[in-house]
């Protein structure tokens, strides 16, 4: 037997957070701790209320809405934000804390039996406006004293400050964290952000492994030079080192890298940037991704082998620096397989992907068992107000999270 | 028998006037009717003075010292200019002036019979505070009532404004103006402001050509995607458009260029320009010189098509714009031919070559014969405080320009 959300009420809790925080043509505004996130806190925290779900709130200003609470046994967690960019789409975060509510709801509705607790968790600052993931690193035990008095925004406000308005002690976060065996498994909906799902025709995508990724400052220095008086066979241009590589990115990624390896040169300056001046600097961002610790570091070594070999040829210096790095997670198996069964069974074609994307569940997989389902995103468009979901992947989406919520409640100790 | 310039008398000149508009550790601020240049125009007419040379001021201001004047007979003019662009070197238009000035003096110190007058021209604006070759183009007759009226610098202060303020007329400049058959022949010597004679070791280049241009503003457009979430196969990058561009650049070149052509990318903006986003839109600038119409003609249709076949290729949009078009000028063959003989006789090796700069002589070109004498610019630097040229490669270059003038000036009607 199977259960089925009731999709009418999930589509109404979705246009409802979604005119929160809304500017008219400028998509939405709720960047975590500001007017607009509190609003749609306190609406969420009445829905909970109203589907007679238990609320916690933890120190890092989670929002918990629990069911057949024992904090005796590890629960089932679902959840995703509620916080957003600024001039957002409808869907990003919100889509997994509603879809959550609407799985509980219906489970408490149905009197479905349950072995274990289940929760939905609305994680708070997960776009970034002090850092990102605040809520998912506080309960995984990643926060420190340090980082949370360091925390601040781009308009210079602190973190703490900004906690405070809202009534909360930002060094409260500390006390969010969980015991790994309180939760015993974790499994997040959200939009894929991407255009795989889109283009290849799924309505689901369950997720295998999240990315990790290096981005590096990288310069190539030549010669300024007059573009009138020196012939080409004399200059040192640098832009033209920088043009070669991006056209040896494919090949570097099919030789060396794995099907789910992406490289970008996203951002790139010119020095000194004039239509009558050889370039005699390029500085520009290179940001390479996978799903293998391993294809990454294999990576770093190919593209600075390419660049070094490109610089040593046309005389021009390397240089680079690594702005971040940051590694790949694992999704548990199990559950991966589990949900791709669920999915079977409800007749649902489902892709088994990766994100591109980071996510709160890969500060959870760190603690517990973790697995993401996705939902197409059209043409791949997200972080803007063309973000959009066809509701009927939404409720495929929102039936197999359903679904694998009651089968892991279900299952004993 | 050949003349011999006065190598210390030149060096004196030199060093004096790269003193005038000095700043220490910046270069020289002699811009167009600013109190350097005012300055240096001051001082430049006292040395003709002293030379005994006749000064004539024109309405462009342009300041000219002459040699046995009459007014029914063609002269032979030489010259080049004593502004310059902000933190310049002191030989870009001042060694032409110098060397002019230097010719004059030695041509009378040594009572060399003349069929011809000869005159020595500082022309105004050369660098462009205004424009650009203010003066050259007043004599040739390229002003308009409007082109003065509207001729403007980086700061918003207007052509008239600034020679009221030096007490000259702007409007006068349209009097400037000298018929054709005024002028018998124009040489000038400047230093080369690119890397050719030094690397190739010639103390001397012969120019016959000044290269003409043409400057597009090019976009190639595809769509911002996510860096993390977008599959390789499933990117429209832009940038990927124009490196893959600026690779067959030197091919566009070899198969429908001449020896001469050089093509420079040295402006490109990225949009969004964010090191996690799939480059959705390269604006970018092309310019493309040659000494020959036809060449330039041919690779505007290459570079039109190879930027087409890529962005169709590639799913891009391909829109560009013409920004400037200048028609390349041939020198006078026959005057070529002379300064290349005299070099000879001086046992002074020398090139035939183009000149990839703008001069003041591609404006004397259209309305008498006209050819330069290039003398070597170290590792091709100009526009900056770093411009040198070895003393002994402008005593030959002064040389040539001395005999040549000589020649000229002895030439019948």
């Amino acid at each position: 037997m199977t259960l089925q959300v009731n999709q009418q009420r999930l589509k109404s809790d979705i246009e409802t957070l979604a005119a929160i925080g809304r500017e008219p043509d400028h998509g939405i505004y709720r960047m975590a701790f500001s007017p607009g996130d509190v609003a749609g806190r306190d609406w969420f925290k009445q829905q909970l209320s109203d589907a007679g779900l238990e609320i916690y709130e933890d120190g890092a200003a989670n929002i918990h809405g629990r069911l057949a609470w024992d904090e005796t046994k590890a629960s089932v967690m679902t959840g995703s934000h509620l916080d957003t960019v600024p001039g957002a789409g409808h869907l990003d975060g919100a889509l997994g804390v509603l879809t959550g509510l609407e799985c509980l709801r219906r489970i408490k509705e149905a009197n479905i039996p349950l072995q274990r607790p289940l929760e939905v968790v609305a994680f708070s600052d997960e776009e970034g406006r002090f850092g990102g993931m605040l809520g998912s690193q506080a309960i995984t035990g990643r926060l420190t004293p340090e980082s949370i008095h360091k925390a601040i925004d781009l308009d210079g406000i602190r973190l703490t400050e900004a906690m405070q308005a809202c009534g909360y002690d930002a060094m409260a976060a500390l006390h969010a964290r969980r015991q790994p065996d309180s939760i015993h498994a974790y499994v997040e909906l959200h939009i894929e952000q991407g255009p795989i799902l889109d283009q290849m025709g799924f309505s689901v995508g369950v997720v295998d492994a999240i990315a990790g990724l290096f981005k590096w400052d990288v310069s190539l220095i030549g010669t300024p030079n007059h573009a009138g008086t020196t012939p080409m066979h004399m200059r040192n241009d640098a832009f033209a080192g920088l043009a070669e590589f991006h056209t040896q990115i494919q090949r570097l990624l099919d030789e060396n890298g794995s099907e789910r390896s992406v490289a970008t040169i996203g951002r790139v300056s010119l020095f000194p940037g004039a239509a009558n001046v050889v370039p005699g600097r390029v500085d520009f961002s290179l940001e390479v991704r996978d799903t293998e610790q391993r294809v990454l570091d294999e990576l770093q070594g190919v593209c600075r082998r390419a660049l070094s070999a490109i610089a040593r040829r046309r005389n021009l210096m390397f240089e680079f620096k690594v702005l971040s790095e940051i590694a790949p997670v694992k999704c548990s198996n199990g559950l991966v397989d589990q949900i791709k069964d669920v999915a079977e069974t409800l007749k649902i074609p489902s892709l088994r992907m990766a994100s591109g994307a980071a996510h709160d569940a890969q500060m959870l997989a760190g603690i517990t068992r973790a697995a993401m389902v996705f939902v197409p995103s059209k043409d791949g468009r997200s972080h803007s107000a063309a973000e959009w979901t066809d509701m009927r992947d939404i409720e495929k989406g929102a039936n197999v999270l359903l679904n694998t919520l009651v089968r892991l409640a279900g299952e004993g100790k």
